[in-house]
């Protein structure tokens, strides 16, 4: 695979990226920025972590299926973030820690397609998948030997793009992946679009897995998660993904948990507590403080809102800017992404991560990933000011990109126009 | 299932555990004593555990495969513990880090029967284990959908138990799992019999994945390890799984690795890297800590022979009491494993483990298990003698049992004798 060549799926983004830039140098005196790494530089709550430095806990196993403290945690967020106390007290809601949201994918996946090969006769079930991705998803779907169909996640109907591509899949689907906020676009899932989308699962009698770790991430108000279908039961088997990687810029403490139908929560645990990674004591208590406290979260928002306050300033002029209703990433449309993240890492000592990086090509021919880059707004505000005035500096020059327009073949980079 | 009922697979033992004894009070004013955990009381070195107390770090992405300093400290530790550091230069054998060795066994495992599956086109193929076994080598292989073949760890020729077992399965071998020393035995294996074992892989192309959890706990000698073998190159496919949870006494860490021979370590890593769980920077520097050092890990091995000590005094007498080369577990046979469990709780407030609850009944209807408790030595010597003197007054009173008896069918425990 040549630097610039396509890699067989969307994992190793970052190592595709180095390989990328591997032949530039940026210009002398100028301090590279990382722009292409979701990464919040917030800190914890000093007092959050206190129970790290209790020697003695970290010589014991840890608890599966954790603490009570831990699990009650999660159950008051849940409760109190998304108004569905009643059903968790009623049972219809279980949950169950994880040792990241990668891993709990990448499990509720495999898992998903065991279930569909052992019942159906079926060698490769298919993975329903957004486009872009997260690459775990395109990952894990590999590792399980499912077949990936991918769905544009910016489709204006978005349950009518997940039942094409799991159509066109040709075998029995295993699992409806989607995320929500979409990720890098920032764009909401609204609630009727989740329930036509479980209702899809359901027919198909797949599992819809839902990725929520920017849930807490809404700018102009709190986003609508995937817990109140939960509690309704809108499809018959759902698990839905939670992280403090994101929510509390703590992706060291690998902690998150799934919650879900009994039956589904119940196959991960065991899945995880034999086969997987428990969250030691420090770690489980670290995490219940940060699930029980919202303040830090409010000022993450605080930040991020400030951020696109940044980017609105400084990125005004520049073709295709706009902002999100959520999240951190500008998904910015460009002529070519490839040649694009070249130019600024060359240029402007910038480095961000072209789309088609996060994404494929799906059965149509169409690749959403293709002209566009990830850019994430993650640094203060006086080094983001600088860093994106640099970005304006190079793409401002650049003619506004057809932002539909069909996918050019990949030129070589040195002859492309960004 | 019934409380004493078999699990369909060895995992959850200690659920089992709980079950079995939960109708049952341990003597008033007696406390209960936990002889069924093998968690070391020792603690860690305090001065390694500095790092977890960098509140920075926990807000960082960790870095995938670990830093330069956790990949040194591997190697390092691999040189000079068998001897091998040629062979590590001379890049024979590769190194990666994983979250705990369940995770590492369980996903080599994964990985091997897709592999066996996706080339054979055999739908359910072989994995050799040893039975007793580490439960999640029986719950990996079912979570892979792989057909579990178990052979006798005891067995007095080991690689005909490993080819009868690989033969019996009728199906391709995805991996044989071998246990060095074995546990809960002890037994260790030696150098010309695990290359037997590695032939009879590489005559399958099967995977030989090697649990090397308690390698550092030889009683009277440094046990020989798998690496001289990797270095010479035995087997295409090899993996040895290291832990710090029993050599560090820190199974909160969740830190082990994989060394193996390139290709399959490539496979694991991208598997970890892109579906699982890295190691954080604080944990990735305490397990850096840890690796580098011996010292911590000798006075570990002191306090095991002293565990020992106690037991020879306590348990001269008791019916095949017998101290084994290494580790810190008595396999003690008894008439029925699963009475004598109630009746230790019921008589003498200890919880040991019935040994059937960690294996299985293999192709020729033997169980290895049935008739043997597993009894951590891991309390300080006081504790420990009391709990050993209540042990010795309980089971001293049985009559010898016969330790390569058939096994008797399982009687209701209220009936059945000790």
């Amino acid at each position: 695979m040549s630097a610039q060549g396509r890699a067989p799926h969307g994992a190793g983004a970052f190592a595709r990226l180095r390989a990328l830039v591997a032949d530039l140098e940026p210009p002398a005196g100028l301090a590279p920025i990382r722009l292409d790494l979701g990464e919040q530089r917030l800190g914890l709550p000093p007092a959050a972590l206190r129970a790290m430095e209790a020697g003695a806990a970290w010589a014991r196993y840890p608890v599966l299926g954790g603490e009570p403290g831990l699990r009650a945690a999660y159950e008051g967020w849940l409760a109190r973030r998304f108004g569905i106390a009643d059903a968790i007290a009623a049972g219809r809601i279980a949950s169950e820690p994880a040792p990241g949201a990668k891993q709990a994918l990448a499990v509720a996946l495999l898992l998903a397609v065991g279930r569909r090969r052992a019942g159906g006769g079926a060698p490769r079930p298919a993975v329903v998948l957004p486009n872009p991705y997260y690459p775990t998803y395109m990952a894990a779907t590999e590792l399980a030997d499912g077949a990936p169909a991918a769905y544009d996640s910016g489709a204006t109907d978005l349950p009518r793009a997940v039942a094409l591509a799991a159509e066109r899949a040709r075998a029995p689907t295993a699992a409806i992946v989607l995320c929500n906020p979409a990720s890098p676009s920032g764009a909401l899932v609204a609630p009727e679009t989740l329930r036509a989308v479980a209702r899809e699962a359901d027919r198909r009698d797949a599992l819809l897995l839902v990725d929520e770790c920017y849930v807490d991430f809404g700018l102009d108000r709190a986003v609508d998660g995937a817990a109140p279908l939960l509690a309704e039961g809108a499809a018959r088997r759902m698990l839905v993904v939670h992280s403090l990687s994101k929510r509390s810029g703590a992706p060291g403490l690998r902690s998150a948990f799934v919650a879900g139908d009994p039956e589904s929560v119940a196959a991960y645990a065991a899945a995880n507590r034999n086969c997987g990674v428990s969250l030691a004591a420090p770690v489980a208590q670290v995490s219940a403080a940060l699930w029980s406290d919202d303040a830090h979260v409010e000022s993450f928002r605080t930040a991020a809102r400030e951020a696109w306050a940044v980017a609105d300033a400084t990125l005004a002029s520049v073709p295709g800017y706009a902002r999100p209703p959520s999240g951190f990433f500008l998904w910015l449309p460009v002529d070519d992404d490839v040649a694009a993240a070249r130019v600024l890492w060359r240029e402007a000592a910038l480095s961000v991560l072209p789309g088609r990086f996060l994404s494929t090509t799906d059965q149509e021919g169409h690749d959403p990933g293709l002209g566009r880059l990830r850019i994430a707004l993650v640094h203060e505000p006086n080094l983001l000011r600088e860093a994106l005035e640099r970005l304006a500096g190079v793409v401002g020059r650049a003619p506004p990109p057809a932002r539909h327009a069909p996918p050019r073949p990949l030129n070589h980079p040195s002859s492309a126009r960004m």
